[in-house]
Parts: structure tokens; C-alpha cells; sequence
């Protein structure tokens, strides 16, 4: 917009004449003068229209919040006396002469306020379209931009190859009831639930890759932890040594993220109150046997043997490392064999367990990873045993046939890791548009839709 | 891995023993001595077994192409009669010490060698997991990468918001044939055709937004040019004077992916033999009326009138302002308002003329973009002409009820524009995982998979 400022950069046009263009957040009718903040994607500043401005003065009297303007005006600073301390453009005012409507609003729903804002989710969600304007909706989604772009920034930095996996797949491999079934012309297919074997073959051409891609789970449950699509941050890398350096990278992505985050978005987490997990010089790691020897001597829970980690488990794991070591993060490796995948690496010396790993935060999962069997006639052992249908998985299986690196990787929720960074209660705060089996956009009502 | 080198930095390490690791590209044995190429990430390098290591010579005479190895050697630099000029490392090789078998690999099922290799696209996606290593398949993707990072990278810079738009959506606003339907849980939904409207929505919150998502068209027609998922860059922006910002943004998009492609990716487009199309200073522009006039000029073909531009008309038009001004690239603008989307913004002079645009270059469309409706008022009437159904796009319209600031937007597919920078002959080329009517990753086949 020819000749319009950004409001961040008011202050340094002190005095001078300017064009600001953006939406009215607050008005203040004072009878004589009116007073309003305007907002624009930069920050907010206080305007103030004197009865003078005839012409100003009477479209000030007429507006409404989320009314769109371009307004000319001159930047002043506030006598001492007036001056708003720790807030943006708190020592300026705007001092109006000129208002051009842009855009009018219909009246608002509910208070859109800074401090009045106030919704229950439902409504939140119901409302979505104009909720996206408040500045504690907008910080969650920030912070979300931040997690995927600096995960994108740090694999780049490694040399990591990003390609795009797909979202529609043929036939399941590993089967499941919560796959997407989509009508694909007069056949069936379905919608991918992770792209581990896309980027297991990619991978094997380009030696370590990355992908940022939508992944799909018909999740029958309306809990605050599951929603139907999601984006899933994944990497993959050839040429390692051991399950160590799975680790080692996930855990360096993990504080590349935490790093970048505190950069750039302080000022959200201010607003959210949300308080970064502290990382360690050195996140410890535990394997299953060891963290369940732990809870069992901590808290006399005994669950020595157990085939995997519940909820309850992986708090007080949490719980104890944070104690011992200060972490709010802890590794734990080396699940049943059995109990994973076909394609996670059996521990050569006691193959029972796996070379798979997690990093819990807080009591919750934050990435999963672990090795792979690059060695075809081991993974088609395990594609026996685990009775999979080699025909489903023939693209995978071709691209081990010809000679692959030791290799594994790892991957995220960038809404769970949104959701668990900022310590919010439930997944769809933080997805823009989230899905869940009630609910795509509106409710999903009875007429089938 | 511990020790390892990558093949571009052997040139830094003359004389020195080191480790690479990677792939056996292709073996020339000469009885006494074993010759082998590596290749990894980086690059490629000459390897030559001396007699006198037994046991690597022994290994040497074994391996096959793609075996995986850890090679431990020195670099040595070639006699001066014996250097490939313009070649990476044709200045020296490695002379093996010792070698280790990461992974064996089957026996190939064509030549994969840089020269040899040549295969029918069929053949070619049938084998998409072997074929990704060959360095012309990897040239389309490494371009593709920077087509899409430097979207970002331009869109960053522009202060515009990335947000992600969702895969799923409700019942279809604009109808369609090409929709794929998803079974959701009892009931019905869609994969989304573009974020056309939801990236509006979030514009209306902040500002200057963009996506790079996945869209989905049921194209029942199996074209060089069609494919049922791809990757979409979308941008939208508020505060615009007129559609011409749009044109500009669009432009200055496609200018600065170009640079990128050249400053990164030469080395690709000279082993693709691609030649970057020319972007002059200042791309010209005209209307759909005018190109009619224009074409009807030059070729003597009657156009005027028509409703829309053809593939004869573009590719003609194309061909006109190479002449006149040695751009590859022209704006149509002007498109007939009832033949284009509701929410396109009509001209007001000239209601029955919209201001949508297209970027083409060399015949084909690139990009397609143009001022929307941001009013209201004027929005509805538009969704009563159109025959739409309010309540589908609820949401949508929520968004410009509560004021939006007058705004356009601009879109391409990543694929279209890999194929169209590197003037490949079929879109499949340019789809890592390509889908089609008849083929997710192998062809379909009867049993309805």
C-alpha cells in the first residue's frame, strides 16, 4: 500500500506525517475526542482524533472494533505523565487527520480484547475465522511457524535433502483400523499415516532427508491429545555408526528448535506464560529396563517387565530424571522387539530389544526414532515374521534389495510439540484448522457431512 | 560416521589417509588392478586396488554396482596425463587401503551408469526407489528443493506468515467432479482441491500469509500433464492499491526462485541441458482482450471474443512478446468475471472483465493469481450469482464479515514448475511418488487396490 508504514516502525517517525493502515482493535468514545488502538500484523498503537478534525472525528464516531482503515497522521510522544512503561509504542500516541475506511465489520460475537478474551474451545473453534486475530491465538501459531521453519533450517545445516512424501498411498503394509479410506477413481486407497517407509527409500538415493508432510489417523476418539491430521516432521539418515547417533540428532534438533524458539518468539511465550523445558548440556538416557528398575525403586510401582511404557510411567520417569539431573528431557531406548515394527533394528547383542528410542519431556513423548535394518535379507526375516505382505511394501523392499548404509531417523507432531512447548491443555489450540471425527471446520452434522 | 570425509572435501586431503563411504557407482576390473567409482552425497571419485592390498583386491573383485562400502585410502593426485579436465575430482583418486562391505546389493536390472543409463518412464517409475540414485533423476528433485525452499526463503523475506492449510475439508463449496471423497468415520469428507479459502481467512488475521501444501485433483484423464497430488505454493496479501501488486509480488516471486535455481543448481541444469527462460526487467503485461488483438494481428487467427485464452492462444501470445521484447514471460490479466471464481475481484469500470491474472512463459501457464473481493457486502451478491451454498463456505465468509483489508493472491504447483524450468516432457518426471488414475507407486491393479 502505496506510502502506508508498518506500525512497529512508528517510533522512528517522530513528529512526522505518515499513513498507518490496519484494523481497529479497541475504541474509546470520550465525547469530544475519540480515542482507538489500530493494529496491524507489526504491533498496536493508541490513536487519538481531536474535535478539530472535523471530518476524522465523525468516522471515528462511527466505527466499530475490526473496521479496516488507512488513516494519515502524525506520530507524537506522550507527555511523560501518559507514558505506558513495557508497552510496545507505549511512550506515542497517533494523533489522527485523515481516516479512510477501508473495510467495515458487522457488530463482534464476544470481546475480541487483549484482556476480555475469553472462550471456551468450542466456541473458540466454532469461531475460528475471527479467533485467528487475537494476539494469544496468533502466538500459539507463531511459535508453530518456528518449529517447523527452524527444523527445516537446522536439517538443512546438516546436509539433510528435503523431498516431499506422499499423502495418498496404495494398499496399508502394517494394516490398522485408523487409516483413511479414500474412493480413488473406481478403486480404493488410502491416506498416509506416516511417511517412514517414503523417506526409508528416499533415504537410500540422497543418504539423509527430511520431509514436512500432512499424515492422517482415523482416531475414533475425542480425547485432547488425538486430532485426525497432522503435520509430522520427519528425517532419516544414512552411514551411522549405531543408534547413538539417532539420538545424538534428534537431540541436537530438539535444542536447535528450543534455541530458535526462545529467539524469536519471547514475546509470545510471555503472553501465553509458557515457560521452555530446560535441555541439559547432555540429555540423559535411559533404556526401558533401567527406567522401569527406576520407577520401581522411586516410586514402588513395580512394573519390572512390562512391555512398554504407559502414561503413567513415562511421568514418573520424567519425574525422577528431572529430580536426578535437572532435565525436563530423558532418552529411553531399547523397546521388545516384538512390540515395534518390522523395520526398527533388533540390539545384535541381545536381539529381544530394539535399537528404537524416545524422547520423553514433561512426562510426555516429544520424538520417536531409532535405528532400521538396512541389511535386505534381515528385513525380509523380519517381513516373515511379522507376516507382512511383501507384495504391499515391493517399492521399500526394491530399495534395500540394492544396497543400503546402516541407517534410522526420527520424527514429531509439529502440533504436539506446539501444544507441549507452550503447555497447552488440548491439540486443537494448536492446529489452525484441527480435524477430529466430530469436527472439520464446523461441527460435522447429520446429514452425513 | 566416525572418520568419514565426504568425496567433495577429498580434494583438501592430498596425501593424506582417510575414510569416505557410499555407493560402488560402476567396477572396472583390470585383472591386476580393480578400478571402482564411489559415490556419495557429494560427489564421485576414481578408486583404484593396487595388487599388493591383498585383502581389499580380494573384496574389490566381489563387489558389484550400489554395494555400500567404508573405504579407507589415500588421495593421490594423477599424473598430469591422466587428469579429467572439468570432471569433480578428475584431478586425483583414491588409492584403497582397505575396504569395508556395509551392504551387499542384488544384481542391478538395468545399467544405472551416468551414460548408460536410459529407461522409458514406465520403466523408470516401476523402479522409482533404484532410479532416485541416478544423478539425472536426483538433478530434477535437488532443482525442485530450491524451487520450493526459495518460495519460502522470498516469502520470509516479505514479511509474509506461513501457516498450514488442511488436507481435509468439508462438503465442496464449488462443486466439482474432481474431488476425491474420503470415508470419515460414518460420514463424508473431501481432499482439498487448493487453500484457496483458507488462506484468505488467514490473511484476514495476518496480513501477508503463504502455504506450501498438498492438493488433490481427481483428474479422470491420464495427460503428460496431470497428476492427482502435488504440492501447492500459495501467498495472499492484504493491503493492496490494485491488482498490479499482486502482478508485481508474483513477478518478483518467480524472479528471485529463478536466481536461486541458477546460483544452486547449475550443475543440475547442465546435466539436464536445461536453459533457464529469460525474465527481462520489467515482464510485460496485457489483457486478455489485447492478446486476442495481438494474436488475431500476427497469426491472422480470429480470437477476439472468446471467453478464455486456449493452449494455441497462450503458446501464440508467448511467441508475440518473445518478439516484441525477448521476455519469455507475459501477464494476461482481464479474464470474463462469470467465468472465473466468485470471490475474483471485478474490474470496476468494467465489471464484466475480473483483474485474475496468469504468468505465462513459453506457452504454458505458471503462476495464477489476482485481486479478490474483500467487501462484504459485495462477496454475498457474488455467492447468490454463483448459486453457492452460504452455509459451505460458513467460515470463509465469517472472515470478511468481520472486516478484511482489500487483498489478492497468486499460487503454482511445484511440480508444474520443475517440469516447466527444466523442460521436461512429462509431469511424472517432476513428482517424486507420482499418482494417476491408474498408478500409486506401481500400477494399480484389478483386485480394486
Amino acid at each position: 500500500m502505496q506510502g502506508r508504514i508498518y506500525i512497529k516502525d512508528l517510533k522512528d517517525n517522530i513528529n512526522k506525517e505518515v499513513v498507518i493502515a490496519g484494523w481497529v482493535d479497541v475504541r474509546r468514545d470520550q465525547g469530544k475526542m475519540v480515542f482507538f488502538d489500530m493494529r496491524d500484523m507489526t504491533g498496536r498503537v493508541q490513536c487519538v482524533v481531536l474535535p478539530s478534525e472535523v471530518e476524522a472525528i465523525t468516522k471515528a464516531k462511527e466505527m466499530r472494533p475490526e473496521w479496516v482503515l488507512k488513516v494519515t497522521g502524525v506520530v507524537v510522544l506522550r507527555p511523560k505523565a501518559n507514558i505506558k512503561e513495557g508497552v510496545v509504542n507505549g511512550e506515542l500516541e497517533f494523533k489522527v487527520n485523515n481516516i479512510e475506511v477501508l473495510s467495515e465489520a458487522k457488530e463482534l460475537p464476544f470481546d475480541m480484547s487483549l484482556e476480555g478474551y475469553n472462550l471456551e474451545l468450542t466456541t473458540e473453534l466454532d469461531n475460528r475465522a475471527l479467533v485467528l486475530r487475537h494476539p494469544k491465538v496468533q502466538a500459539v501459531f507463531k511459535v508453530q511457524e518456528t518449529i517447523i521453519d527452524s527444523f527445516r533450517e537446522f536439517m538443512k545445516q546438516n546436509m539433510f535433502f528435503e523431498f516431499q512424501a506422499p499423502s495418498i498411498t496404495p494398499a496399508v503394509a502394517e494394516g490398522g483400523s485408523e487409516v483413511f479410506q479414500v474412493d480413488y477413481f473406481d478403486k480404493k486407497a488410502f491416506l498416509t499415516q506416516s511417511p517412514q517407509l517414503y523417506k526409508q527409500i528416499v533415504m537410500t538415493a540422497f543418504e539423509r532427508v527430511f520431509s514436512v508432510n500432512k499424515v492422517f489417523r482415523a482416531e475414533p476418539s475425542a480425547t485432547t491429545r488425538h486430532i485426525t491430521e497432522f503435520v509430522s516432521l520427519d528425517a532419516e539418515m544414512g552411514f551411522i555408526d549405531s543408534w547413538e547417533d539417532i539420538r545424538d540428532m534428534a537431540e541436537a534438533t530438539a535444542r536447535f528448535i528450543l534455541n530458535k524458539v526462545k529467539e524469536k518468539n519471547s514475546e509470545h511465550l510471555k503472553l501465553l506464560k509458557s515457560e521452555l523445558p530446560v535441555m541439559i548440556e547432555k540429555t540423559p538416557t535411559v533404556s526401558l529396563t533401567e527406567a522401569q528398575q527406576k520407577i520401581f525403586e522411586h516410586f514402588g510401582r513395580d512394573v519390572r517387565g512390562e512391555k512398554d511404557l504407559n502414561s503413567q510411567d513415562e511421568r514418573e520417569i520424567c519425574e525422577i530424571i528431572k529430580k536426578e539431573t535437572g532435565s525436563d528431557f530423558v532418552f529411553v531406548y531399547g523397546y521388545y522387539t516384538r512390540k515395534k515394527p518390522f523395520y526398527v533394528y533388533p540390539n545384535s547383542q541381545n536381539p529381544e530389544f530394539n535399537e528404537g528410542l524416545d524422547l520423553l519431556c514433561r512426562g510426555l513423548e516429544w520424538i520417536s526414532g531409532g535405528r532400521r535394518i538396512n541389511d535386505y535379507n534381515q528385513l525380509m526375516e523380519h517381513v516373515k515374521i511379522w507376516e507382512m505382505d511383501p507384495n504391499k511394501i515391493k517399492m521399500f523392499l526394491e530399495a534395500f534389495k540394492y544396497g543400503a548404509p546402516p541407517e534410522g531417523g526420527f520424527a514429531f507432531g509439529a502440533e504436539r510439540m506446539t501444544m507441549q512447548i507452550l503447555g497447552l491443555k488440548n491439540i486443537r489450540e494448536a492446529s489452525m484448522f484441527p480435524r477430529d471425527m466430530n469436527r472439520i471446520d464446523e461441527k460435522l452434522n447429520s446429514d452425513g457431512y
